[in-house]
């Protein structure tokens, strides 16, 4: 769900920009995460709000998620697949978001984990810790994280992902 | 999770007992779910406890389980898959549960889903249904709705589970 279905980083610099409106923050340069670019003095705090109620309840919707998961749900059995169980508070505010966003996907494929130990045969994810142990097809969401990454299928938008399977 | 580790069964026989002091419950017999013997004029206030915030939150642990579990969890990576994605308002509870009865199965390894999609080797589950397109070892947990299915490989308790995987 997170930087692939859900803007988490938009949501960090709102925060961000609201709780500290005088501080400058420097680019999200490829490799990093926003908590790197976060002072060493705001970070401690800044850290808290993913814990919050209500953090994951608004967050927007990636660029054309919806449409393309819409059609990849006609040719495949989609399933959202969040690793959810680390944010307790996060679990109804998931469950939410979905039925807004992506009210086509029932409850019986939707997925809160922590390891992804899922038996699928694509799965597209920004976090590459999660292709490790996965025998089908990585497809490697860009975020600025992941941007430096080699080792696997790169789709950089939606629009790509529809390319490549639809 | 449910009929598994937690005593859901024992729940209901409680909310009902509270509900309908005057009422009488006929036996849980083989191959019936409590629905089943809630008396019809019932039925339909009865199904709704189940949707409440606090429905699982207080469910009696089921005998044995967490000690075998704990002495699994030595020899195999354990993880909780529960079907809890049905009940959006079960999940915070279903976590704390987890936290207060089995703290040492961390977040990482513990799911909540709806199909059980998981790549895993045994599966111990009350639900014959999730056996359907698993290709591990299933073990049936006891239940008395499941009780009339011969095709699965049963154990009663979890000593039977100890005596079997430990």
């Amino acid at each position: 769900m997170d930087e692939v279905l859900a803007d988490v980083i938009a949501k960090f610099k709102l925060l961000y920009k609201r709780d500290h409106p005088k501080e400058t923050l420097q680019e999200l340069a490829d490799g990093k995460e926003f908590y790197d670019i976060v002072p060493e003095h705001i970070a401690g705090d800044f850290r808290k709000h993913i814990y919050e109620k209500g953090f994951f309840r608004d967050l927007d919707v990636i660029k054309d998620s919806q449409r393309v998961v819409k059609e990849l749900d006609k040719k495949y059995d989609v399933f959202i697949v969040s690793a959810a169980m680390e944010f307790r508070n996060s679990l109804e505010d998931k469950v939410d978001w979905l039925v807004d966003h992506f009210p086509f996907i029932p409850w019986q494929r939707t997925i809160f984990c922590g390891l992804k130990i899922v038996n699928v045969d694509v799965m597209i994810d920004d976090r590459s810790r999660n292709f490790t142990a996965f025998n089908g097809r990585p497809l490697l969401f860009t975020s600025p994280h992941n941007k430096l990454i080699n080792e696997f299928e790169r789709v950089n938008t939606w629009e790509e992902v529809a390319a490549k399977l639809l």
